[in-house]
């Protein structure tokens, strides 16, 4: 394809991850049932939980697809089924950073992580597709 | 905030829903077992499904989000947990107006119908999520 230099180049900043709306914390532990784990995302409508120690330490993260797989596979504890090695977000980080790298992981949602490794929310491709809307809304497309 | 011209106003066309690169149809069946619909959606590793009828018509959505749900309500046929009002995209529809429409119904991803209301595959906040960022990679952002 090659490189052509662009008449005009639009360097347009994008929000870092901690100016997102921040939602309630909702975690789960890794000794969970299953079945606790189904209702506490149902109950919250998400889709989406970091799996922490008790020091709100990350641990892994659970999806409603784990669930199903864990339905899919026949198992009952959340450990079993919990994804361990986490892709994750810095609040410090620009979003559309945080959009490719959900692209390069195929994956949904990352747990935010802050200095310290504690676990202080999760930013998903919902968010991003909100924020791309609202963007867009501002420049007037 | 009140209203301020702006001195230049860019209008970027974004693409229509067709554009997007399509991914292979895969659907259920209102009278499918819960188990199979899991198993289903996690051999495809995707998060939704549209159910359609013999005819391939729409009569609503299975997400893993409604797999917990069957597990935490303890069901087991798909009919029971199956979403039947679906928010629906068109193929000719541009894309951020579907970012829009994922935004006010807080949902991941709708179904594509064509003018006979035939399912033609699903789009996802994943999949606008992942345009946003090929656009500002093209924008050199
Ligand atoms: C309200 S969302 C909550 C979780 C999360 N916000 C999400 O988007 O998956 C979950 C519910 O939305 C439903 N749903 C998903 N896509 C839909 C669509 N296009 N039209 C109607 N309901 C949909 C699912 O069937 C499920 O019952």
């Amino acid at each position: 394809e090659g490189y052509s230099p662009k008449p005009l180049e639009i360097r347009r900043q994008t929000p870092i991850v901690n100016e997102l709306q921040s939602k309630p914390l909702i975690t789960a532990n890794p000794d969970d049932e299953i079945g606790d784990v189904a209702k506490r995302l149902v109950q919250n409508n998400i889709n989406h939980l970091p799996v922490v120690d008790d020091d709100q330490k990350l641990l892994g993260i659970v999806t409603s697809w784990d669930i199903a797989n864990a339905v899919a596979k026949g198992k009952t504890k959340l450990k079993d089924v919990m994804t361990k090695k986490v892709v994750i977000a810095r609040e410090d980080e620009p979003v559309d950073i945080i959009a490719r790298r959900i692209d390069k992981h195929e994956i949904s949602g990352l747990p935010i992580i802050d200095k310290n490794n504690h676990v202080k929310g999760m930013i998903t491709a919902e968010d991003i597709s909100r924020l791309m809307c609202a963007k867009n809304r501002e420049e007037g497309i």
